[in-house]
């Protein structure tokens, strides 16, 4: 039987982690069947991926204020490989009953055709799990290298009436839901 | 038309990100239509969120051979609010063309009962974009909390035969695929 | 080159269907390209997938009539492969505008310990471009041949509490979005 | 407290199916909580949501020959709500075993500029369940409505391309699993 390489990562860099005991557990049961196993840890990958836990976490304090004090909010999300970006999922998971209830709308970008909207998809069940309300659909901002000039202003003047009626939901759902 | 504080959040801390025109634009608009809106950056929450480009990232490089010498990979990844941790798809995202035709088996892992059967779901199309090929099903580790002793070992030894089938599957699709 | 035997299913039933074309066109290319390629159609398995369209389609009249009244709906879903039933979304697809800002609650089923957690996570986003308003979590039912006696009479007593939470809310939700 | 009106929809038609004992629960516990609740139930939609058990349904015989001797298999699916038809799915989960290891390519249709991505990335995790081989990317067919002429010639000549890339990549999975 040949030997193979197989690096296990263990994906969460979070203090406390539990997942720990799993990876060590799964390294050992690979090598005890042969398997030439190594074990790699997001932690290892500089600072970008050593994550406090919350409660001590000073960085987290301006976006709780934030989000309790928030009438609605809104999300301007790339799409990365089918799904969001990991800088911004760490930021998200950082609070929890602070969302409850708040409105909450997403612009959406790729640089692609799509404008994001394989992200959006994922992200509906992380936001309905923390129970913000959900106001669609996405802005989507395709082809985002194109959309812009060099000044920054937008080419396409659509966006202009797709953001206002998003602005117009959102207010909706605030004024209902308090 | 009462006021509403909306803070917008920016999703990305990448270099060269285009969202940052995007969430300018939806700013400016904001506060065009009335609204109290108020910009939010990943980038400015530690360095636990600041993305240099994957180029440049020295702490990339090791995970990228490993990738690269690879027969099969293992995660072992938590479910944090129906998805995966944010500091795993920083790292994951580092590489694309390496993951071509590895294939890839899923250690999930969860506090609740349902053992991170959401995030394996989120996982799929991430994986299939980046070319892996889905070695399932996934090992359910629910209930990690009561799942190890204190000792690290596990309590339950039928994880040992699920781990088996999957090192059996792992060899049978790396040689296949070879 | 050895040739391959590849059905190609068109997997729509709906009068007016542009897929057929696709489906034609796939087949003609596949055949050009040396493939024992042979078209497979929804259409052909019997009464049970072919759709009428909706316009014309009687029988989702009374749904139609139920959800334009409904002051909240409950869905109750198992799980299959990981998603809902086909017949359950050919109803649900049958009805687009009734649906808007309907509070919606969900009851998961399943035979296995997950209570239909992925199949959850699919509708989220289907619910949510119907602009449905998602009450969540959901009421999950799992090991479902175990859960109930002859009589119908549910075992777990913990089911009632979770269902007056879910009506509370739904009635919460209900109240405010009129 | 008002009285609302809840339908509650049961969403199987199957044989057998155990989810009636839970729609029948929730309707008796949403009626004691002084809810105005009526039972739906899919199989009163007329014969296309009856769905026989699979071992008696003599229509699903055709695709099960067909998948079993298939080499690789090509789905031609639109996107209806962000997902797919119901009439596929009912076909799709005539079967089991018959998928494992199967190489399937997936042909996306939409009426809009996404091309099916959303029905795309919910299928992912379906057929990753069937142990199916996903060979990707999807090819996907967007706008649909303008993109044949009126004989069926499509007028985008640069999907002979990505369908010939489709039809390579199956083979080379074909080989390589057999």
């Amino acid at each position: 039987m040949p030997q193979l390489y197989v690096p296990i990562l263990l994906g969460t860099g979070r203090e406390g982690r539990q997942s720990e005991k799993v990876a060590r557990f799964v390294l050992a049961q690979a090598k005890a069947a042969g398997l030439d196993a190594e074990l790699f840890d997001v932690r290892d990958y500089g600072s970008a991926v050593t994550i406090p836990s919350w409660e001590k976490n000073p960085c987290a304090k301006q976006w709780q204020t934030a989000v309790k004090q928030a009438d609605a909010l809104i999300m301007v999300i790339p799409e990365y490989n089918h799904s969001f970006p990991g800088e911004f999922k760490i930021l998200l998971d950082s609070l929890f009953k602070e969302y409850v209830k708040k409105p909450v709308g997403l612009c959406a970008v790729s640089s692609g055709a799509f404008g994001g909207a394989r992200m959006a998809e994922q992200l509906m069940p992380v936001f309905n799990y923390l129970q913000m309300v959900w106001v669609g659909p996405p802005v989507y901002f395709p082809k985002i290298k194109e959309l812009f000039d060099e000044d920054g202003n937008i080419k396409d003047d659509s966006f202009l009436e797709k953001l206002k009626k998003l602005f117009a939901d959102l207010r909706w759902y605030s004024a209902k839901l308090k």
